[in-house]
């Protein structure tokens, strides 16, 4: 193989060193731990080079002023990780393996720094909501009260306490046909959508049926697993459920993303009775179900077949995006397979969290919290609307009734009134943004979220937005 | 197609029903979501079927004794969501598409409950340990504290003020060359492992080398990325590193899992130089390098080249496996493949808790912590060491000098004990079972993790122990 033998040392350059030519850095810490650093230091930086016989740990004690026993069990240290080579007769030496001092590794880019001042970009809520005080006196409540095994290896599917009150909840506040044995509690919706494609993939699934709009993140993740999402256009009554195709379909029936527009009630039954016929799986992504302003709820599309619909929630956007909390309803048929790639994904879904949030929710400060929100929502929905018709006369608006965002036909190029507002420091997407296939001559639309900002600089993007607009 | 228009009613059989004849099981509660609520259970079991047409709003309301507006509502809900059909002249009807009642959904059956009265098995911390209150306290400091932004979706490595104090901690306890930059906080272990063979297989790798011993949870997550584990022999100085193969190697180098050994200094540099050479990647599963016992720390592998070692952690046995919280140290050459997979598997990992821990590391509380469980795990290993000692003579105990388990190599058949031990309630693991390739007839040994059972149960695990070892 050509590897020089391990252990060999480069006895015949050897230089011997005493202690004070070692210069090791020990400042006034003189424990193990402490000479052991300074040696690895030296030895990584090339002021010990590979060969080098240091001074017994007798003398080295002596030189350094500290206890020989300390040396002697740092030597030990480092000749069984390897940077020291021990031998009968030759002393201690620096083992020849070490390599001097590699580049200095260059720190990994940071993420693009903010370069905005204002985000209406959607998909986030605002997370100054986050009601952090509450939230902490939810953990009080639930964390001394939890049984031990809530902080071992748990049930794969996620905390039972959390199960049964989301199940109450999804049943009563979106129609869901939940029962706590069918959920399965993921990191995040990301990592639901990532589990239910490895399934249909290890089932046979090549493609997926998914919405002309939406995020590219999702596509990327069907891909990921090996799957090809197809897009399906999308009307003013929602995805076209006669032309789905696939194993399975991905759909947002509440609010269709990025456009706003509900699922028809025969576009609904349509698309459930094509999964029946083909065997195909429906995947409801109810992202921001609990946020609807002007109309009754409309309920989630699993309640019309549950061994057909995929119900998948999060608590990205009623709570913050940043606990990784989603759910998923599952068919029977789907359970064991979802599990078993759950297992090799990353075991079990945290289950600190899960404790407080079925706390927060069994104490309602769940519902209340999302009413809180839901009314800071439609007041800054409301006014968005009342200054565009203001300040913006030319501009359509549409998809107000739900959601964290609204579609505007603007009476312009999308693709320039997004240029023109990323020079002003306002981060705006057109809605060819969420287009499956771009095509900057389609509708031209922007896609608003007004979620996102903090209070303190709401206004300031509004009124940026209407300057870009009005041009 | 076949599929029957949609919103066709089966009018032929269209029976009328009045208010009484609904049964509707509205209890005391009369609002909106409670009549909807009421005739989605009606539909669903079938007492309303398809093309019943059911009484005007004014009607119903009457019959019911609840207001007009509730009831028209509840049906315009309904017609949205597909359950109900409206149609000028014919009234609302049961909408044709709606299965009637589907079995009744099978529970899922609820994970093996725990036949055993003790648990002997390694792999898990002794739980009751986790020091809930000392949690709660940090929580409160760390959450008021945080910037608003870490509620939102974050840097995909994990939090900054995480990735700061572990560098720091990994540096000092462990000896590993961290750069807060190149930390990328995982999903447990499990997604740590997961995300590097992702990254692996997309760089064409087809074949990893794993240690013959150790955990089938861990091959299978190699496997259920397509990448095909390869066992290599391991001996009383660890693995052989001269058998490495594959684009890279799964090794526990501080304590081998399970038989419990020290990767011997010139395997550590033999190892490494085989990653320089062939290119591949060694991954160091530091699964417990918290928990050395008698002798001097052996530091982390992974120092002797950043480059080549991917240094891998976890809180599952320091703290809890409940948290899901792990670490990886990268290469430069990794950062972005992982961040890019990591992005398709969960987006970024669970944030809170990644606070609280940065904040109880900062603290000095883990030091604490596992300074404390340290003493009490070195207890128990005493306790079982003296007892096997006087009560199982035969008995031979190997890797005693860290982790949370030892191998003891028992004069018979293991695999006769295992079974023995069962039949009276107590769970232990033969050194067989964490084979590569099952061999029953090789090393006759058992693997007795001292970690698992609360305080209250040890006594009377290890009492059960060594009946059975004596027979």
């Amino acid at each position: 193989m050509g590897i020089p033998r391990a252990n060999s040392v480069a006895e015949a350059s050897a230089d011997s060193v005493t202690g004070a030519d070692l210069h090791l850095d020990l400042a006034n810490r003189r424990g193990r731990a402490d000479l052991v650093n300074a040696l690895h230091e030296s030895i990584r930086t090339g002021r010990l080079t590979p060969g080098t016989r240091l001074p017994s740990s007798r003398q080295l004690a002596k030189d350094l002023g500290i206890a020989r026993n300390t040396v002697a069990d740092a030597f030990g240290q480092l000749v069984a990780e390897g940077w020291l080579t021990a031998r009968q007769g030759s002393g201690t030496v620096v083992a020849d393996r070490i390599l001097p001092r590699s580049e200095v590794p260059k720190p990994h880019p940071t993420p693009e720094t903010q370069r905005f001042r204002y985000d209406l970009t959607p998909g986030s809520p605002d997370v100054s909501t986050f009601p952090r005080s509450e939230w902490l006196a939810a953990a009080r409540r639930a964390l001394p009260a939890a049984p031990n095994d809530a902080f071992g290896y748990g049930d794969p599917r996620g905390r039972v306490e959390l199960r049964e009150n989301l199940a109450d909840y999804l049943a009563r506040a979106r129609g869901v046909r939940a029962d706590p044995d069918r959920i399965v509690i993921c990191s995040g919706y990301v990592q639901a959508l990532n589990l239910l494609t490895d399934v249909l993939r290890l089932q046979g699934a090549q493609t997926m049926s998914v919405e002309e709009f939406g995020y590219d993140l999702h596509w990327d993740v069907i891909r990921s697993r090996g799957v090809e999402p197809k897009p399906v256009p999308v009307d003013e009554y929602g995805v076209r459920a006669d032309l789905l195709e696939g194993r399975a379909a991905l759909l947002t029936p509440a609010h269709q993303m990025p456009t706003g527009v509900p699922l028809a009630p025969d576009r609904r039954t349509k698309a459930v009775e094509w999964a029946r016929e083909t065997d195909a799986i429906l995947i409801e992504d109810d992202y921001d179900g609990e946020f609807r302003y002007d109309r009754q709820p409309v309920g989630a599309l699993q309640a019309l077949d549950p061994e057909r619909v995929v119900y998948t929630g999060t608590a990205s956007k009623s709570l913050a995006p940043a606990l990784r909390l989603a759910w998923m309803v599952l068919p029977e048929h789907l359970m064991d397979p979802v599990l078993e790639v759950k297992r090799t994904t990353d075991l079990l879904t945290a289950t600190l969290d899960q404790l407080v949030l079925a706390e927060f929710i069994a104490s309602g400060h769940y519902d209340r919290h999302v009413r809180r929100t839901r009314q800071h929502y439609r007041r800054r929905r409301d006014h968005l609307v009342e200054l565009l018709a203001v300040r913006a006369p030319g501009v359509t608006v549409a998809g107000i009734s739900a959601g964290l965002h609204v579609l505007l036909d603007v009476p312009g190029e999308a693709a320039d009134m997004v240029a023109r507002a990323s020079r002003q420091g306002l981060l705006i997407a057109s809605l060819d943004r969420y287009r499956f296939t771009p095509d900057p001559a389609a509708r031209q639309a922007l896609i608003v979220g007004y979620g996102t900002p903090p209070d303190h600089s709401y206004n300031g993007a509004l009124d940026l937005l209407c300057q870009v607009l009005a041009v």
